[in-house]
């Protein structure tokens, strides 16, 4: 990821205290879209991309934590204490902060995946201040006591079981164990029954304290914001918490490393009584900063991105086998995933996915045709441009970019990158990503002749 | 629902054409939220709502016609009808359809409820004219051809099977029957898969041209929009369908009438092999015009509308029974539904019955504190704020409330209507509503003994 920046650097208050460096690192147009970043000595990074048009705000704060940071035993922590920052501070009660949020009608969440977590709140902006003193609140004063420990234990027992229920959901779990096996990244966001049963107080409080370090952190903020009043507040919550004493800190690097993934071949199924069997045919994808990410997001667009695309064509419009059927991309630090899901009745799920499995071939060895390749390109372009008038995405992207990229890419360059994906490269992805032999991991309904089907499907 | 109108009756085209008229509805500030609104010749109404600070436009069609206008055999028509008109036109195949969205990387979708159907695509608003002329084709000239309503059963079937799949969806279709029974209003939107297997090509298309002629069809746009051309292009598509022939139609009338529900006391349960059950504790509510509707979303705010109300706080926070609890309210024409989910594991679903149970009966007789009225109050205001940076959101509120309101309210009058709401009122509605004996409805593995102890929840 490109990123164009002007460095400013300045005292941002009184001469007594340590120097924040601040750049702009995208120059917005008459103010929409520029973003700047501000580091505080301490280590911490603040980001804002200003949309002055709207009247909200989105504030958020990201960890440099997912669940691939967990040991097998402590699998499900980093999901289990992004709940517990909820249940209280040294200032406030989970009361106190639910209704602070509430009484404004903000809209306040966190989200924990296998590489960060994300904790927000979405107010107008005449309240943003308020959401920044409690999020801020939250990261650096939580308490988590035995008592809301033990409550909690049994909301998060309840979010597996939930999970359970929703076989559509728990397919990609299974998608991730299919191919990477037990591993950290393998292994599922929320831990098991086991694990969470087993987690102390004592241990959890440790993993906070490992991970929430201001280096780990990344703040950012979107929507009708001033950069320097957020970097000011900011910094005076993050130092009445006593979190930037050491002024000499530097931020954590982004994730690095690159992971050869060979999984292939391989068949995971758990027989389930439910009306539909869920189905994930995938292979290994693309790292995160892997520059042929552009092609293959153009190629994921076209074969499974839409109501236009190859596979919704084949499998739903055509022939009404199923009523969700989509391909998709997820990438880490290190490696990546590709899968095309299907939910169909039992009955249907070897037409189904033998329809996939064609396709899969058949792009791998011929590609897209010019038509395909321009509508995807032209349906990604028009989906980034939409997805930017909504201060949680913008604030996502910003926030996600910093932590995991190290940088920030203008929309303008984002363009240019999808609009320059040639033929060739899509043909030369869909050779390397598609044309390797397909995993498959299955939910359902399905039995012993039927199950020796599906090996059928990876052959 | 109030509406404040300035008509101003203007020629829109040559003078050989009939008289349209148009009213600005709403007068907003700087060209921000304001409602026009125009009637063409042929009964076609048209509203749109200007936001020119952003760069996209949502434009959408409903139509006055949901699962409700069905009679036993024809449930699920409606939503099969909405699935055809992707299915392709005189000009567009299902393809050209969705290939010219995904193109310019718009979103299309539709949706289908008990009372209405809406169509609509979100795009750039350099996109507006293709979203126009795609939508109003659908509309006005599907084919609905034998072999798309065939290969379209199986994907309804598929979309039956998928909501079966999961029962924190699936027990709200039961919670609709417990208090509705075997009426309109009571059957699933989706119908049964044995309706879906007896409709006919010939029903649908009878139904299609019952219920989609322009008198019960509203247009509506939102976002960086010019009303007049709005109007000229819809003319123009229609006109071109003949659909507009009959210049001395006039719109279909909202929906009126009053029927006093009386449920109550009454279990249903499906007994299936789930990880949680999931209960839906509720009541007869408050129909969409009932002016009481601004206090009863006073109370369900108070109650179980966020992190901070009284059923998340007794129910997740304080004893971590379940992830999800709250409370929603569901306004038809003529009545309504109030409720209380709650997903917990089969152990705990007493206890959580109880806990909901109480809370209901402690508010019917008590009432909220001032401070829960003013939080609640204060929660709705901010939140329908935030709502409204969102084309999509603007685009459902003017099109839902031309067609169930006949009328449009500003959103400065919806804030003094919510901020106007008493405690004597919360109390009076409270007392109402929530003090009839609930039914239940419950999905998950509860077995005789069990089930028998589910009546003291209701008793």
């Amino acid at each position: 990821m490109t990123s164009r920046s002007t460095t400013t650097t300045a005292r941002t208050s009184s001469e007594a205290r340590a120097v924040a460096r601040t750049q702009t690192l995208i120059k917005g147009q008459n103010g929409i879209g520029t973003v700047r970043k501000t580091t505080l000595p301490g280590g911490l990074r603040i980001v804002t991309e200003t949309l002055p048009s709207v009247r909200s705000a989105t504030f958020g704060i990201w960890a440099h934590v997912g669940s691939r940071d967990e040991t097998p035993s402590l699998n499900g922590a980093t999901h289990y204490l992004e709940h517990l920052l909820f249940k209280g501070t040294k200032k406030r009660s989970a009361l106190d902060i639910s209704s602070a949020i509430d009484a404004v009608g903000g809209e306040m969440n966190a989200f924990t995946a296998k590489e960060y977590t994300c904790y927000y709140a979405r107010v107008l902006d005449t309240d943003l201040p308020l959401a920044i003193d409690v999020v801020c609140d939250m990261l650096t004063g939580s308490l988590i006591l035995q008592e809301d420990v033990d409550a909690e234990r049994g909301v998060i027992l309840e979010e597996i079981a939930m999970t359970e229920d929703d076989p559509g959901d728990c397919v990609h779990d299974l998608f991730a164990h299919t191919m990477l096996g037990d591993t950290p990244l393998g292994r599922p966001v929320l831990g098991t029954v086991d694990t969470i049963n087993d987690l102390t107080a004592e241990r959890i409080r440790r993993f906070y304290k490992k991970h929430y370090d201001p280096t780990h952190l990344v703040v950012a903020a979107a929507g009708n914001v001033d950069h320097q009043k957020v970097v000011r507040q900011v910094r005076a919550a993050f130092e009445k918490a006593g979190a930037l004493d050491r002024t000499d800190a530097t931020p954590l690097a982004p994730r690095d490393g690159s992971r050869r993934l060979t999984t292939s071949g391989r068949v995971e199924l758990i027989d389930r009584k439910t009306e539909q069997a869920h189905v994930i045919l995938g292979m290994p994808g693309l790292a995160r900063t892997d520059e042929r990410r552009w092609a293959l997001g153009v190629l994921n667009t076209a074969l499974g991105g839409g109501m236009s695309s190859r596979l919704f064509q084949e499998v739903r419009e055509k022939r009404g086998l199923a009523y969700s059927v989509y391909s998709y991309t997820s990438g880490f630090a290190d490696t990546g995933l590709f899968g095309v899901y299907a939910g169909c009745r039992p009955s249907q799920v070897h037409d189904v996915l033998k329809i996939c499995r064609d396709e899969l071939d058949h792009v791998a060895q011929h590609g897209l045709t010019d038509d395909e390749i321009a509508r995807a390109i032209g349906q990604l372009a028009g989906s980034t441009v939409l997805g930017l008038e909504d201060t949680g995405a913008l604030m996502n992207r910003i926030g996600k970019s910093e932590l995991c990229w190290g940088g920030q890419m203008s929309v303008d360059d984002m363009l240019a990158k999808i609009s320059a994906v040639t033929p060739d490269e899509v043909r030369e992805v869909a050779r390397d990503v598609l044309g390797r032999r397909p995993s498959l991991s299955a939910i359902g309904p399905i039995q012993d002749k039927q199950a020796a089907r599906l090996h059928d499907a990876v052959a």
